[in-house]
């Protein structure tokens, strides 16, 4: 196995075991980022040359003894939106042409402490305002969409030309491309990680979080993240971390204008939780007709806000679909706006009363896998139609909206072989129960389908 | 001294020594509703014999040894806009016509369960939204106005029909009417008192606090409201409550469109409390510019948001000046209301900045006296013109923007013979330092001008 394709905690065990060198591992991902990504376009900025030198720099300290830890000597990629020193902040927009971040963004400057080596910049949909990146293709069908808006970041990770990556999620924007892309997408809890020096969408809906090939690979970048120091869960963990704990199964809402291939492989999987030893509990969610007003009510005005002061001297500069977006947002009342913010606050009471009864609610991350670039609608047997944002935000928004964490898995392929993605919501500050249970099922699943393989070998 | 002149501590001093009655108390206050109210009209709504039956259940349980605390046995008036179960909540609007609360709202209850007697509810500006109180008369000259929106709680306090009462704060409503009135108004910081049954207004801008003659008496019915049991400040605490103590003295706004007389007495108080040993800092405050616009962005769209199913239906009950804002607040843009939050954030974060540097701000309450029944504008020295509501929340507003507690009392009468007063606004939760150096200060003043006088003898 070449070094490139080892997950994070693997690449990890054997730099602390003395037999990879992090220059080694670089390089490695570096020669990946040569051989695909010219092809996938992942990266917006590659800064080879900084990241060899803080390698080498990682293998001198570790060699010292200064060892810092799983994230020490690990190549890693920022979506665009996220501050680097000394690199631009590009946002995937002409707006942001000649912008150079003078400091690091708080997240970014806790991985360097951890010792991560930073390769680049990942493309991101324009000011993450959309569920595409139309810059980057999937990593398993180059015909097919990345998903967005962390396209770049979740690309980079599926196909083995970063060991992990951070992605920033609004409405689904780490989840969803990582769903597409096979990989391990968590959005945290609201506010557990401090989104300084990111640029922002939407305020409240905001949240950074990380991409990576496992679940087990997620919780050391979270714990680098947050700067807590809880053991990673090891092999003994693996059934435990399902074990007596009620999973909810939603009766409405989440299967519903869902492909046949998700549904059957999310049911799959959450018969596999079963198994492990979980309770499964039928729920019905709530206030699930406020979902897409709520989050449109919020995001919307948020997001026009912040780029009033460009809009108004740079509004040509926007791709058509993010500049109708932000000058819509000129058009919404206040009124609309109070009455989605007091419908999240509803919202969030009603799921909170949701986790009385279960521990987590298991559900598919996104209705369908990658679709074909330029495909702009879905049609569902029913005979309604929706656009393919909306379908793709539709099931990942209301973990935005009640700011609880939502870890997405994948859990298999469907016949075009494209990857199905499952979530696994939980109350606030629930992130270890999550990335437990995900542990569990990664560990145990009967053929690992996605998320160790990389495509495009 | 009839017992309705007394101040609550003295009330409640005699109570406690078995001197006075609480029926005794509470007939005294009720014969002088009768026989002043029907003039100043600061009640909507008179409970006596409620009123009665509560304070001979006081007399009972304070003779079988269930003393409970300072306000056992105090007849209180509460803001038509507060809940007490079995009464209407009027909020002085005819849209409210047939009424009835079914429960206290907490504070309510926190009063109830200090052994307070609720006389009954006072007249407010409807649903508090303006500085007059129109049907109510100011206590000190019947053809001046009681300033507003609780105007009926301190045309109440200041006239011996209430021991103390409760108003609420969005803008200034309870320490306008109390400087207008010559009695005490606190305005705490926000959240500190629970909101729950109490009509809104502006829920980010809302407060609940007391009214009462002294700042003492603030201090005993604040620690009933929080449920704390601080001991209130005794005579001794008089010069201490202001010595070493850092007074900021505003250079710019506070003192800008101001009537002479209103910044001569508050320029002598200020004087005052150096000689009790402050220090006095000059200071500028900042981001003045933004008050108006910023308080305006918040409160039009909050209170419209929370009228919208009323007013759809019923906006002919409405009086033309409420009617003509709520509509108004229909038209307010998303993007206006979130630059006056991040506007009110800026805000907060650099009043922070200020107390750094002082305790506390000292300033005048109002920029001038009550006015004549009837009176639109004040014209200032200038040849600059603002409306009177305008002129009366000016220097009232940055509190509730900040969310920080400000202190109203009286320093002084005018050569008219109306009240002045004085507002010191401290850091958040800084509570217990306002009211030991507003009591240092009332305590040691020269001529006690009022307060402790009732006006109307």
């Amino acid at each position: 196995m070449r070094p490139y394709e080892l997950t994070l905690a693997d690449a990890s065990a054997a730099i602390a075991a003395g037999e990879l060198s992090p220059v080694e591992l670089t390089t490695s991902v570096l020669d990946r980022i040569e051989a695909v990504d010219g092809h996938l376009n992942a990266y917006v900025t590659v800064a080879a040359d900084a990241a060899l030198h803080t390698a080498a720099q990682a293998e001198r300290d570790i060699a010292a003894g200064g060892y810092r830890g799983p994230l020490h000597g690990i190549p890693m990629a920022l979506k665009d939106l996220i501050d680097a020193a000394g690199l631009p902040t590009g946002a995937g927009s002409r707006v942001r042409a000649g912008h150079l971040a003078t400091a690091d963004a708080t997240v970014t400057a806790r991985l360097r402490d951890a010792g991560a080596v930073l390769l680049g910049k990942t493309h991101t949909h324009e000011f993450a305002y959309g569920l595409i990146t139309p810059q980057t293709r999937n990593a398993w069908d180059a015909g097919r969409v990345a998903g967005g808006s962390s396209g770049g970041s979740a690309v980079a990770v599926a196909s083995g030309t970063a060991a992990f990556a951070l992605g920033t999620d609004t409405g689904g924007s780490i989840r969803v491309p990582s769903a597409l892309n096979g990989v391990v997408g968590l959005k945290p809890t609201y506010d557990l990680l401090p989104r300084h020096g990111v640029v922002p969408l939407s305020w409240s809906l905001d949240h950074v979080g990380p991409i990576t090939r496992t679940v087990r690979d997620a919780q050391y970048v979270l714990t680098a993240l947050t700067g807590t120091r809880p053991a990673p869960p090891g092999p003994r963990d693996a059934t435990a971390g399902a074990a007596g704990l009620r999973v909810g199964v939603p009766r409405n809402y989440y299967f519903d204008h869902v492909t046949p291939e998700v549904e059957t492989a999310v049911r799959a999987a959450i018969t596999h939780l079963r198994e492990l030893g979980a309770v499964l509990v039928d729920v019905d969610i709530p206030m699930t007709a406020y979902v897409h007003a709520t989050h449109w009510g919020l995001m919307v005005p948020e997001a026009t806000a912040y780029h009033e002061p460009s809009l108004r001297s740079s509004a040509h500069l926007y791709g058509p679909d993010v500049r109708t977006l932000l000058e819509a947002g000129r058009c919404v009342p206040a009124g609309d706006y109070l009455r989605a913010q007091r419908a999240r606050t509803l919202m969030r009471a009603a799921w909170g009363r949701l986790f009385d009864e279960v521990d987590v609610i298991a559900a598919p991350t996104v209705p369908m896998t990658a679709v074909r670039t330029g495909q702009e609608v879905v049609e569902w047997p029913d005979g309604s139609t929706e656009t393919v944002p909306d379908a793709y935000v539709r099931l990942s928004a209301p973990a935005n909206l009640t700011g609880m964490p939502s870890l997405s898995l994948p859990v298999g392929l469907d016949a075009a072989g494209l990857p199905i993605g499952m979530q696994l919501i939980g109350a606030p500050l629930a992130e270890t129960m999550l990335l437990r249970m995900g542990h569990a099922y990664e560990e145990t699943r009967e053929a690992p389908s996605t998320g160790d393989a990389i495509p495009l070998r």
